[in-house]
C-alpha cells in the first residue's frame, strides 16, 4: 500500500510486507547514501543496504542529544556527503527523529528516507515531518519540521521487535482509536493478514491532521492527546517507561482532567479508561504532584501563563483547552 | 520604507532612519522579548529595548560555531521563553545567521526578529531565510532555511559602523549591481537622501529571487556570485578577510573563469573589473591554487562530481556553469 502525504513538499508512504528486500531499488541510483541505524537495528537489517555508508549510534532515549547529531553531522562532512546525496533513518523513533534533524540541518537540507522498523515509528514517527532531541532535560525541546522524501515501512521489520517495543506502539495506537472513534482498527491489529491495513489508518489519521496544519499551530495539536502528560512520566520515569506506554498513562491523565474540567461524562471517560486496560496500558503512576506539574510545565505547548491541554471528550473527539498551572494541578 | 517579502510566510522588511527609536512600538506587546547581539553592537543600541533579556555573545566569525548556538538555546531554556515569546537579532550578519538559526530549532522555531546593524546585513544576510553556523572549518556548513517574523533596518546605525564594516557591505552591493546591471544604484548611495532607496533597491533585487526559489533549488543561486570562491577567500585567510570583501575578490575570480569559458567576453569582463576597481575591491590574493581549489570545493553547491558556479557573462546577466574540479582548476 502506497499512501500520498501532501505536505508542503509530497512524499509518499510505502507500507510492504519485505519492502526492505527491495531497498536498493527503491532508493534512486546515482547518489550517495548514508545508513543511520543504532546498535538494536544495524545488526539485523544493515546489510540490506548494498554499497551504503553506515553509522551506528548507540541506542535509547539517552543519546537523543545534541551531541549525537554532532556526530551525524561530522560524518556527513567527513564522507564529503553533498545536497545530491541521501540519509536513511533505519530504526525506531529515536533514530528516525536524529537522523531527520540532522538531515534537516546539514547543508540546510539534504534528502532524507524514513526506514522505520517499530511499530511505533511506522505509526506515527515516521510521518509528519517533526524532527528534534532531547535539551536539558526536556523532551524534543530542539528541533525542525523537515518532511522526509520517502517513508518506507517493512512489516516484516515487527517479526524482530521485542514485545516491550509492541506495546510501546499499541500506546500510540489507542490514542489514534480516541482520536478517530474507531476502536475497531486496534483488534486484532498486528495479525499478518491486517497488519497493512491497520498501520495504513494510522497513517492516514496522521496525513489528514498533518496536511492541515503541518507547522503545529491549530488542529495537529490534536496528535499532542496524552503526550504533554506523557512526556512528564518519562522524564519522571528517567525514560525507563517507553514514549508509547507514557503517551497511553498520559491519556488517562488526560481523561481524569476531561472529567473534572467537566469535558468528558463520567461514562464516556470510563470507555476510554476501558480501551487503555483492553491493550493492557497501565495505569497512572502516582508521582509527587508538584514534581508531575513541573515537568508537565516543560512542554512546548506551555505559553508563559498556562498550558494548551488536549482532552478527550469521548472517543471520537477531542478538544484543545487551555488552562493555568493551578487549574491542571487541581485535577490531575 | 518597507518592503513586503512574500515567502512561504511572509514578511516585511522596515527601511526608516531612526527605526530602533521606536523598537517597542514595532516588537508587539504581550509576549517576552530576548535580544541577542554582540561584544561590538549591545553596548551601543541595546538599552532600545525596554524590559527585553539580554544575551550577548563573542564578536567574530570565529564564534559562529554550534557551540555559541547551544549558548543562545540554553538561554532560552533557562529563560522558560515559549513559542510565543521572540528573538531578536540585532547585530551584524554573524549575529544574525546564528539568532535566526537558534530561533528555527528551539522548540522546532520560535518567532525571529532581524535587527540588523551593519550594511552587510541590511543589503543581504538579514532577507532570504538563510541561518546557519560554520562547521568543522567549512562556511555555513549547518543551518535552515528560517523566515524571520520582521525585519528592520535603521539607517541611522550605518553612522556608528567602521570604515572596514562599510566597505564589507559595499562587497555585496557591487553584487546586487552586477546581478540587477543597475551600475547607477552604487553612486553617493550611502549619503543621507539615498541611503534608504539604495537598501530599499538591494532588498528588492533579492526578494525577487528569494520569492522565485526559496529553497535555494534554483535561479536563487545566482545570489551565491562571488561566494563560492568568496568563501574559500576567507577560509584560507583565516577570516581576516571580512565576508562582502571576499565575495568582491570572489566575484574577480568568477570572472577571470568566465573569460576562460568562453562565457564572458575580455570586454565586458573588464567593465566588471573596473566596478570592482571604483569601489576600491582588492585584487584577488594569489593563493596556492591546490590549496585553493580545495577549499573551494567545501562549497555546499558541489555535487560529488563537480560544483555550480555562478559566471558573470556581463553586468545585468549572470549564469550557473557545471564544471569539474579540473576544470575550475585550469581557469582560475
Amino acid at each position: 500500500m502506497t499512501i500520498k502525504i501532501n505536505a508542503s513538499t509530497p512524499y509518499e508512504v510505502v507500507i510492504e510486507k519485505g519492502a526492505l528486500c527491495r531497498i536498493n531499488d527503491l532508493l534512486k541510483d546515482g547518489q550517495r547514501v548514508l545508513v543511520v541505524s543504532d546498535s538494536n537495528v544495524m545488526p539485523i537489517y544493515g546489510n540490506r543496504f548494498v554499497g551504503a555508508e553506515k553509522l551506528t549510534l548507540k541506542a535509547g532515549e539517552k543519546h537523543k542529544n545534541l551531541k549525537t547529531i554532532q556526530l551525524i553531522l561530522k560524518t556527513l562532512q567527513r564522507l564529503g556527503f553533498t545536497r545530491s546525496d541521501t540519509v536513511v533513518g533505519l530504526g525506531g523513533g529515536v533514530v528516525g527523529d536524529m537522523a531527520a534533524f540532522a538531515s534537516s540541518i546539514y547543508m540546510r537540507g539534504i534528502r532524507y528516507v524514513a526506514c522505520p522498523t517499530s511499530l511505533l515509528a511506522m505509526i506515527d514517527s515516521s510521518v509528519g515531518g517533526k524532527t528534534g532531541v532531547d535539551f536539558l532535560g526536556s523532551k524534543n525541546m530542539v528541533g525542525s519540521f523537515y518532511q522526509p522524501s520517502l517513508v518506507i515501512c517493512d512489516t516484516d521489520c515487527l517479526k524482530t521487535l521485542p514485545e516491550r517495543e509492541i506495546k510501546n506502539g499499541m500506546g500510540e495506537a489507542v490514542k489514534y482509536a480516541v482520536l478517530t472513534g474507531d476502536e475497531e482498527m486496534l483488534s486484532d491489529c498486528l495479525s499478518a493478514d491486517k497488519v497493512e491495513a491497520f498501520i495504513g489508518k494510522c497513517v492516514t489519521a496522521k496525513k489528514e491532521i498533518v496536511e492541515a496544519d503541518e507547522k503545529d499551530k491549530g488542529v495537529r495539536a490534536l496528535l499532542n492527546l496524552g503526550h504533554t502528560f506523557g512526556h512528564a512520566i518519562e522524564k519522571l520515569s528517567r525514560f525507563k517507561i517507553a514514549h508509547g506506554v507514557a503517551v497511553a498513562m498520559g491519556i488517562r491523565v488526560a481523561t481524569k482532567v476531561a472529567v473534572g474540567a467537566k469535558v468528558a461524562t463520567v461514562e464516556n471517560a470510563e470507555k476510554i479508561e476501558a480501551l487503555l486496560d483492553r491493550y493492557n496500558m497501565p495505569k497512572a503512576v502516582e508521582y509527587d504532584k508538584k514534581d508531575f506539574i513541573d515537568a508537565v510545565w516543560l512542554d512546548k505547548k506551555r505559553t508563559t501563563d498556562g498550558i494548551n491541554l488536549v482532552l478527550p471528550e469521548k472517543t471520537g473527539v477531542c478538544k484543545t483547552v487551555y488552562m493555568t498551572k493551578q487549574e491542571v494541578l487541581k485535577l490531575i
